[in-house]
């Protein structure tokens, strides 16, 4: 049986191909009907640029790793998913056998598979397809009937609970999020979870800013007007416990710089321009500032699953638009389209 | 009475000029006689540029804040110092009362007097001066006859011990350190005393590398002639657990950023050119690195005297010329002489 | 002009008695007229037996130190409080020079000053008094209006946020809390703040784990019936990330010890009777559990203010009885009457 | 082919048996020629007692887990080992697979296969046998000609450094070490790597104390004739940073509780007897102290052979007895004679 996938073949020219998916389940191996996937930023990348930072489309590459669907077969060894159960797919196979695995950190796994990157060749193929077939341990159970639009967040959710937990303990504290997008405004509702004291959250979009606010910003500010509107923060040496750069600019990065306290820290989340990006040193040095990296995550995914199934957090309001894959054009120029969308989704029908 | 210190004017203009301490020592203070202070990186600033960073000089500042001494005088409520008694300078006097000290990080006191500084107008006076009076808590007692040489080392190993600190726990690690002037060398000594398991070194200077190895660099590598001497180190996202950048060269941090492995801490020692510094951030986020700035010391003074007083570091091949201050403008000639010279102490016979 | 006071002088043997405030004010005091003060576990401890452990009442000791008052008159150097303010009044005055203060530890200042303490000799009176004069660094100022009888919780919520912050991050964690007195109950809302996952609390009575439950419980468990009730929580080396043992019970903390997970923690804080416990040390080791103590509280006074005045944090609940002093005997009493009551307060009408 | 082995069937009933070993290797298995091996405290339990704590020996146990030998033959996808090498036994085989694992705490895996233990029925068999066949992983190939009897160092120091990095950073920092036998010994060298300031070493034994001087201990203190000798260590509430508890017995236990400084670590490294130990929790709490566990290592094999191999410790000194396995009684025998001996080894010929 053939299916259908959809995939990048370069810059701005995707199409539906034929997959082949018929060869028989290993005994650990799961088959899931796709249900629903969310497009990210790195898929935007693809689509638009045919490469992300370094990592260039030099063969079909199939798109999409924040995947929802249900369960279709069972290999013979897996005894805990039933046909027709709802499910999450973990893009991230570390290889739970490198230093990094044993150490706690599968997310730097030195031989991940991760769904839909070119950063290898053959390139890893992603999730946009009629069907999956994955490792048991890819799968996160849902209970029935779970909205499959609201479990394609997991992926993203979990990139911004890692990101939090890069910071260290923040309860009661300030935060800074600069930029408020789809991980920007998850990474809002991450740290309200964690106990954060108050959050001011930046961009240069109204839209966006309004959604930041109704998902847990304290305050919002628009920074497109005025380049010393963040000057009170940054007066007497920094003002945040920790900020989250999410917005990929390097001016955002340089205000987290300088609004953050000495010995606070600053997480780039955000995907930077390849390259290298000016940054003021000696603030980083005089105020003992700590720049952390953050990527993708760990056990963050199972925890991303709970706190949507259990209602913990409402990620609803930032679907902003569903697209079939007929209109897959369309929907990558919405991806972008600030103003108007935050989370685009695309479904087979 | 008046007394001689040796102040800039400007960039190169350094004069001898007469300064008055004659007025009765407060109950907790001390008076100090100068023995020797050593010339420091932002000394050498001050020196030949008029300012370090953003801190111009702007009136006659009296330089030196490595300075060891004798006990000349007491105040009436210090009775744990005697006069004629050798004593560490610290040049640091924290507020005690501010959010940072409160907290343990006297290092980023908001309201802290250092030693020989143009942050604020006017200018902090610093220790090169033939007398100094000081609060009691700024003078660490030494034992009878300890050489003062050695003493006024007391200051830059404890930038060196609070930035290995910085890092976290290293004991069994390998480490890079870039760099291998007086702090460097500094910061190798510290590392070995943190109970790393191997060192690597690096600088264009073929004389402080051999330096380095001396006291305690397990590897040197001389970069200055194959730009492509580290690669092995970076190849496979890192070899080190932890880098020191202890040169100020933006290539430098580059190779420290390349060579430390995900989860690794990067800590900017040397001072960098005032502006901005173009990082790979892609690194930093992609190897979940910290890039770490390190300001000063806190409780490192101490134990900084402590391990030259228990003899358990040695420093005396650091110290590689003494000039009167009638030769003040040779000794700042030599300190930027990294062929010839590591540190240049001055003296007032 | 003489007021009031309500000193204890041996066990159940508690009066009025006469004070002096009559002395102007310092410049940096303040003179609050008190509002009300809750009835903590050590004055309870001082009324029934006329000890809390090693610390004996040797003279006549005024007890309370969870006050909230209203601004009298403010010292000259005062400009930031005005009379007829609502004020918090912290009841530690820590040093701010030894060792533990300036590592950012000033709850274990090994000088500290608080209200109402038999630890030294003379006693340290306590804030059960018609007015107080404290440094104004001990008062935390209130808006216009506020509820002074949940603005006297302040002290005990420090407690407990104190003891949250022991353990280390328990965002997305599940928690076990033993004992759900007013200091259980408190640290079950902390924990909330916290962005644990999940609480499971233990209690003897039906009453108080009512209470726990409406404050943030997600499960409740009464241990008086069932010994083995907590088995399937201890299997396989236990189910908790954390426990925090609150009644003050050995077993209750072999439960702790029990049903925490390998590497786990293991916070002691209520009152254990004085000598020794007998603790299964094996289970320490073999599963590496932190025990960990918790004593009373850093920057958390302010912190815990912050959550009260801006309503993050609602624990009028936990109010179940206000009694004048004329009628503090029966206070006492129904201080201990865990079926009935909860946090008793004191007013002087 | 049959081979003999030393088992233990009940207290002080040691026999040597006969054992088949002559299955074919699997494909990353390696066989290994004993060569000799360490008797542990655990071994003198079972021993001694036919038990260890809960453990009791049920059926024939093969004794030892501190074991070096020699390569005799490597399966056929073993490529970096060759016969004739040396190598040191890990005889921890963790799954890599539970919870434990992945978090980086293989030492705490559920599922343990770990040598010469009657913690499951049937026994996991252990290491004195004339051959071991073992996977790749559990091996650690040492230099030609290396020293067997200094190899067999690896698992005890291993559980030391581990049971130093449960303290955190203790570079600079005063430490007590109770009880120096084998472990408090080589927790002492472990300490000494870690960069710690000064150790103060307690004992019953002048013989022990003795060796532990010459190994690092700053100051050895006999506590079998003043029970107030540390009095000068406890008062203020204590003296130092952390401390390890060697001995496995309670007043020793309580000397660190009590002579730890305030939020200082203590951590339990000795085997207590099986049941209740009664505990100052008084102490616990108002310290603020942490008292922890430490169970077993993870990394710290391979350091454990690093530092060995490289020199950086000589734990030579420790061996006080090589006795063959006709002699097993008296070399139990000699292990529990602390005057005399240190620790012992048993070998074939």
């Amino acid at each position: 049986m053939t299916l259908q996938a959809c995939a990048i073949f370069s810059a701005k020219d995707l199409r539906m191909i034929d997959i082949d998916e018929t060869a028989a389940l290993a005994p650990d191996q799961v088959r899931v009907t796709y249900g629903t996937g969310g497009i990210c930023g790195s898929d935007i990348h693809y689509y638009h640029e045919g490469r992300v930072g370094a990592f260039e489309v030099k063969e079909p590459l199939i798109l999409g790793h924040e995947i929802a669907g249900t369960v279709r077969e069972v290999g013979s060894a897996v005894d805990d998913l039933t046909p027709g159960q709802p499910v999450a797919i973990n893009p991230n196979l570390p290889c739970l056998a490198c230093e990094n695995c044993l150490a706690g950190r599968t997310n730097l796994c030195k031989d991940m598979v991760f769904f839909g990157s070119a950063a290898v060749t053959p390139h890893i193929q992603g999730g946009f397809r009629e069907e999956l077939v994955v490792p048991r341990r890819q799968c996160v159970g849902l209970p029935d009937g779970f909205d499959l639009s609201i479990a394609a967040f997991a992926e993203p959710l979990a990139v911004c609970l890692h990101a939090v937990n890069r910071a260290g303990p923040l309860t009661h504290r300030s935060v800074l999020v600069t930029g408020c997008g789809p991980i920007g405004c998850l990474t809002i509702q991450a740290l309200r979870l964690a106990g954060v004291r108050h959050i001011t959250a930046t961009d240069v979009a109204a839209g966006v800013l309004a959604t930041a606010s109704a998902l847990g910003a304290d305050e919002t500010i628009d920074i497109s007007h005025d380049s010393r509107i963040l000057d009170a923060y940054e007066a007497g040496r920094g003002h945040f416990d920790a900020s989250f750069e999410c917005s990929g600019n390097a001016l955002a990065l340089h205000s987290c710089l300088n609004a953050t306290k000495p010995r606070g820290t600053v997480v780039q989340v955000g995907m930077m321009p390849p390259g290298n990006t000016g940054l003021p040193l000696g603030k980083i040095v005089s105020k003992e500032l700590h720049l952390a990296g953050t990527f993708r995550f760990h056990e963050e995914f199972d925890i991303a699953v709970d706190t949507l199934v259990s209602g913990r957090l409402d990620v609803s309001s930032l679907l902003s638009g569903v697209f079939s894959f007929d209109e897959a054009d369309a929907a990558f120029a919405a991806a972008v389209d600030r103003q108007q969308h935050m989370k685009i989704q695309l479904r087979f029908t």
